[in-house]
């Protein structure tokens, strides 16, 4: 048998603990699939005393990543520090530039610098794995990088954040108010004191952002995605998609349109009988539509230190076994430039929900703006709002047939014009799905 | 780049023609992402003169597929004749002891001679490549082999037949009876003339066999798979399922136990928000537990020309990489040998449909001989058959708390006995799942 492979561990928080433990656990098991055995040699973290639960004796223990990334001891530099820049990014870079592969489950690092990354590993003839990145324990980019390569691909989605998923789940289930499950969640550990990066969506479009290029073939571009939170959605919409049959799940969205590639993530409206509709709490999944294998859905856990450490060893193993990929799944100097289509020639159906004024007239109003933009609709649903202050107040909820976003813009201009609606109408995007 | 990997398809049914449409359609990109070139030279058919839909000019033709597992013209054997005897398995041999590497699409030759091909390979340092034989175009070969080779796994399960769940689909959906369903689906092609393979579970046993030993680093041992066909299950059941919280799948599941690894294929109740249960139609799933990824699930299609070619094509793309995987997971003869759990042993909770004639007592005894084996009950519902011939014939349905396969017989052995019940009662094995 081959030498061993060494691995420096650089951040030792719940998921380097993890991947210290699973390859004490499994290491005779993978020495055996891999032909190869593994070893952790060194590691480094900000503090040498921490009880971290696992056994850290005969590592070499650094302070500076960029010295473990250098050090002479390992072959495979695993970073698990996290963020887009400092320690993490100069350390991947080090570890490069050394002749060093890298396995990272770092996604803020790679949506802003995955190409410069992959052309650096592509220059020094090394690997930068990042399975962990990207929906925790799901194997998604494998399965784009390798199993699918004989596809292309005409979409991806995804439901990304268990933050917000279990947010979402937790309002249709209990009929509860965005802001109390946003509170529950940060008390049970499912949201950060500062929730935003979550439910804003930012969290969700750095993954997107890289699916995007594995899947098109073309160069990351985080900052092109049309993004829309979570904040806006009301129990009210969420009991009226489900008498319509939909869930609403926030998803990442890539998709080739005429005019280029359509990056989003925004709430979305999900026929209940699909299989991303079924994904509830903190679990992901990830769809991909191929020209050759039609859809393919993945569930999963996207978060935690054992099922994300899962996917780091999935890395260090096709390491172990000589397993070389390009980053981006094509060398990264052939990527294509990234094209982006606008949002305004979105097509697809729409969720509207207006808040009116009890009088003759309003629903006549809203269905002329429509008609005006050539909008067709599909269902349209009247009711009171039960949680109104003024019973005179109603909710009017239209679902439209397939249309354009500027057209669905235009018209809710021109009814906001008429005077007949109170407030900003919401307007929730519905996915097609088979 | 390196010189082009040279490729045999032995096979022009359905998926050939498909897998050399891909490559025709998808080859250039394929290069790129391999950085090696594919290209098919040389093929074998029966029928030299059928118009097929595709090009085969410029293609060395053979009648005998030995001949072109043999032949110099080629790198890679792709094997899609099909059957576990005859031409496909003298091919293959033929091929691994020239030293080719064997890309196929065959789960029946795999659960009869798996472990044997598998150690000629490994003799003959080449590869033994076969997504596509299990589960069409979901990567679960990949996923087990690579993904999830830090884990132990602890079970797989999954719908793995596209008839059995078109059928059991259409029974729930629209009430018909299982006759009807099945010779719908042999008029839509959905079912062979003769379908006795995939309605009484040998399809999926075979697949459940590679499977298996693929989770469990165990040799592979089709022949210990206890199997139950779906022809008992009727429109009533499924009825009472879903009144219950359940669906109704065939499911071929492996699962460690204290004693051994029971391998089974039943019809099972499967809890209605579980991710298998959404799985409809012709749709094929895969789930695996594992100690460090928790739960995944895999859903995409089973069958079909181009999905199926999705796979074999990302076989050939691991050979064009170089990338070597050992063909059961880790080396063929390091595999353990298999130990059979009993499937008396078995434990989970059951739902029992008795008929009963209407007569004071019958009940009784029913819950004393259950009493009598210690088996609790969740739930029971008695009500008039509505299919009956005679209307003082009631069913009672019973759903179990955990217990035993052994408890269960010989409680309705019991309850026989006792004359309270007409016919046989149907028994349906719960799956606990998150």
């Amino acid at each position: 048998m081959a030498n061993a492979l060494r691995l420096g561990v650089a951040g030792l928080g719940t998921v380097g603990a993890s991947v210290i433990r699973l390859l004490g656990e499994h290491g005779d098991a993978l020495a055996r699939k891999n032909g190869r055995a593994v070893e952790v040699t060194a590691v480094s973290a900000r503090d040498r005393t921490r009880d971290r639960g696992i056994d850290l004796s005969g590592l070499t223990f650094f302070t500076d990543p960029i010295e473990l990334a250098q050090s002479d001891e390992i072959d495979v530099f695993v970073e698990l520090i996290g963020g887009d820049n400092g320690p993490a990014e100069s350390s991947v870079r080090a570890a490069l530039s050394a002749g060093k592969h890298v396995v990272t489950a770092n996604k803020a690092l790679l949506a802003k610098h995955g190409v410069d990354l992959a052309e650096l590993a592509e220059d020094n003839g090394v690997c930068l794995n990042y399975e962990a990145a990207i929906a925790g324990g799901i194997p998604i980019v494998k399965t784009l990088r390798e199993s699918l390569s004989g596809n292309a691909v005409t979409r991806i989605y995804g439901i990304m954040n268990g933050t917000c998923n279990y947010i979402l789940t937790r309002m249709e289930k209990e009929g509860i108010s965005f802001e109390d499950c946003l509170a529950d969640a940060q008390r049970l550990g499912y949201a950060e004191a500062d929730p935003t990066f979550d439910i804003e969506g930012n969290d969700t479009a750095h993954k997107l952002a890289v699916l995007t290029s594995l899947a098109f073939g073309t160069k990351i571009s985080a900052d092109d995605i049309y993004l829309e939170g979570i904040t806006s959605i009301t129990t009210a919409d969420i009991q009226a998609a489900d008498e319509l049959g939909y869930r609403i799940k926030l998803l990442g969205v890539a998709q080739k349109t005429d005019t280029g590639i359509e990056q989003r993530v925004h709430p979305t409206m999900v026929p209940k009988q699909s299989a991303i509709a079924q994904v509830d709490g903190v679990l992901n999944a990830v769809a991909v539509d191929g020209d050759f294998v039609g859809g393919l859905v993945l569930v999963g856990p996207g978060a935690g230190g054992d099922a994300t450490a899962s996917s780091v060893v999935s890395d260090i193993a096709d390491l172990a076994r000589g397993d070389v990929t390009p980053v981006l799944g094509m060398p990264a100097k052939d990527l294509a430039d990234y094209t982006r289509a606008r949002m305004r020639l979105h097509e697809g159906g729409y969720y509207i929900r207006f808040t009116v004024q009890d009088r003759a007239g309003a629903f006549a109003e809203i269905a002329k703006a429509m008609g005006n933009k050539d909008i067709s609709l599909q269902s349209i649903v009247q009711r009171h709002r039960g949680d109104a202050d003024r019973a005179d107040a109603k909710s009017v909820i239209l679902i439209t047939h397939e249309t354009t976003e500027v057209a669905v813009r235009e018209a809710l201009d021109e009814i906001a014009e008429t005077g007949v609606i109170s407030g900003v109408p919401q307007m929730i995007r519905i996915e097609r799905l088979s």
